[in-house]
């Protein structure tokens, strides 16, 4: 009987020019087969993906939007029955919404908030919460001697409150609260919990669209690329369990800090 | 005409025997008028403190409840319209509520998440847009250089996420950022947001009750005094603009970090 | 038979200007018999406090030198056997002599990383030894709950290496370590150690001389001065042994960080 | 023309079975040539490292000793000439020689001290200073972007000190400071510098002999492997120039922290 195959969750993948597309395809290429849940269709990562050999699933809309309004009391799943995670690696990505956040703070809204605590607080929540249940299932595997891997990408508000981030930076902080008491909680089962400190700015058909800079965009010693976050997860993924990390920061080499 | 009387408005007094009572008290003895915002009738405290000749008022219990449900885009206020603020105080505790959350990760309820939201971060960004938006309207004092002071009370799980309390943590790290933000943001301003990390079990009605250690009652070297932290508030608030202080810890002598 | 009288050793007090001197003062006021280690005759300070009626004595400058050439192992004393310390607070400053060491890297030389270790390890191992060694004698004060208080005056770089800091840095993250180190060690035998972030500029004869900027000088809200830093100390000194502070920052009201 | 083959530099390899070792061996397979510098003669490893096929040298035992007296603004090199460096990653290591220093405060020795600041102070400024020299010469490396990587070891004492680590601690938070304030200050000039905080102890043959306990030497969940450390530095080694890292924590699956 063979090994199954090994799934990468990814939650969130935006317009497909971002983090979590980045990891979809570089996880596709390690041979994992790669499961898509977000709010967007994405249709055109989807047959990209496929095209290239991979095993790709779409993960309804619906299921994501109950991340919002947290499942994880119900009886509902994120996960499709068919694909029982062998040994999955996770890379949700939450900055994107929360951005709309970044004001004076007496100009945030209880709406501003909202966004951030559904986002960065309950949707973290759930997700971790099914994603823990589900690894939990899992064999130990051979190699890495661990039952799964649940990423969580942060960013500078992670660990710095300022001037316009003051919501922001609550979710975020929030945020490595969780991944840190989930790494301290389950490392002993070899549940494998990380953080990643994006300290910078990652260049995404979004933030290219905003900047409309070309120099900037060619710049890799300027902003991030999704691409070297995602080989930085992989590794991430394959760190064994004598030696693996909960906290990192990537930034670009020429980022003032 | 005089100087008008500084005020202490604290949010959380509990059965008047924790930190934010000690407050009341410690702060009334140096002059301000107490402003108490809170759940509960606090008759008791209330006697007390008029006894002792403080000028004290209760902040009727439905706008505390507004806190929960942020009032702050709407029109309501938390500040009795009789008491302008001069050069106020406030001493906000969120501890007690949120330790109902302290559980494995697997058995947090969407309920637990949303104790600790509510209090940490919609009641905590609430009780400051109203704080904050009454000390812009303050001249600064002449002999502090100040507009006001916000003091947010933090635990040990303000900066370390553990086994037992990732929805406290992450409530605790988001309102740890709310005060840094507002610190950066309006420290400019001449208005001062401080942060004390409470390491350490606060001798209380409630945690005695719960130990029934007279021994550990008794010993000031293994337990926080209300008392005690009460004073370093004071000097928070006494602080002078050329040097104050964001964030201090706070743990009795023989406590093991 | 009445209480000794409780002791303030300064370790560095520059030209009489500064945190030392100030701190210096303000315990004197207090009622503490001063004791100056320095290597500069320190005169003026000295006809100055015993003006305003102070109990102030010179400890000879060849015993500060032996801080750098660390006497612990050997019998001398940096403690006039006739200054039985009773409840002793020190205020060591080390970051003048540091500011030597600010340049790039690359021009950093041997003798700049020597100056640091010297003032900021050897030195202030020294002085710890002695310090602690001295506060194990005394019995606790009955009012604070302690055997003594050692205050290590931090700066900015306590906790960021930066760009031109990279001597400097190391010596205060050395420091730093330090006194968490004592804190923890020595916490338990009620003898308090604190730790202040000096974040910004603070006025003093030489900062003054450097800027020539009487706007800078005179405007309480972009630099600290020694007072105000010395009335912390004053609290810190005060803090009772059920709730007292290892860390906390000082910085004016305007500082960008 | 042919690239020149890159090259790690390994400062400090102990007897053959730890990180540096682990490196050295992990490099070679990637196609590095492998310089050892140290005090031991490393016959066995040199032998084993030729064996398996790979480029290496030793460099002599009186450049390692120049370290601690800090060479750089004197003519040494600690570099072969022969040794152009083109990609180079270090793996220096300092914790052994430091452990010496664990021990109650009042028992630290000046000794111990001068043993801590001459390891993981002087003999770092020093090795930094010659590694960043030659770095600056080399041209970006077309696949990484970078000039060189200089990897620091860092322990759970780099962030935190204890009761008995005072002096070991002190020398680890000045190494972090280094580490920071060079990676801030080079990253500009696409030099990467990286500091791995290892929590948790390594498996060598030095902790295996101290403990004899062939449970834990066997279980991979309690302590870290060096091989699996030297497989995270060397991720560290490929990270491209839009996002890599300044720190990260390595630690075994079951590590309580």
């Amino acid at each position: 009987m063979s090994s199954p195959k090994p799934v990468l969750v990814v939650a969130g993948f935006g317009a497909g020019g971002g983090t979590g597309a980045a990891a979809a395809r570089a996880f596709a290429k390690e041979g994992y087969t790669i499961a898509l849940i977000g709010r967007r269709a994405g249709e055109t990562l989807l047959e990209e993906l496929k095209n290239s050999g991979a095993d790709v699933r779409v993960l309804p809309s619906s299921r994501y939007r109950l991340m919002n309004t947290p499942p994880f009391n119900q009886h509902s799943k994120i996960f499709d029955p068919n694909i029982h995670p062998h040994n999955t690696a996770f890379a949700p990505r939450y900055i994107t919404l929360a951005m709309a956040s970044w004001k004076p703070f007496l100009d945030v809204t209880p709406e501003d908030i909202k966004g951030v605590t559904e986002t960065n607080i309950d949707g973290a929540f759930a997700f971790a919460h099914e994603v823990i249940t589900e690894f939990k299932k899992n064999e130990i595997d051979p190699t890495t001697g661990k039952r799964g891997v649940l990423i969580f990408t942060g960013a500078t508000a992670s660990i710095r409150g300022n001037v316009t981030t003051s919501a922001f930076s609550a979710g975020m902080f929030a945020l490595r609260a969780l991944s840190q008491s989930l790494a301290k909680e389950f490392g002993k089962q070899n549940i494998h919990v990380a953080h990643a400190i994006i300290d910078g700015a990652i260049s995404t058909p979004l933030s290219r669209e905003r900047r409309k800079n070309p120099e900037w965009e060619q710049n890799e010693d300027v902003r991030l690329s999704p691409e070297a976050i995602a080989s930085t997860y992989i590794h991430l993924a394959k760190q064994e369990r004598s030696a693996w990390t909960w906290e990192l920061d990537l930034r670009p080499a020429h980022e003032k800090w």
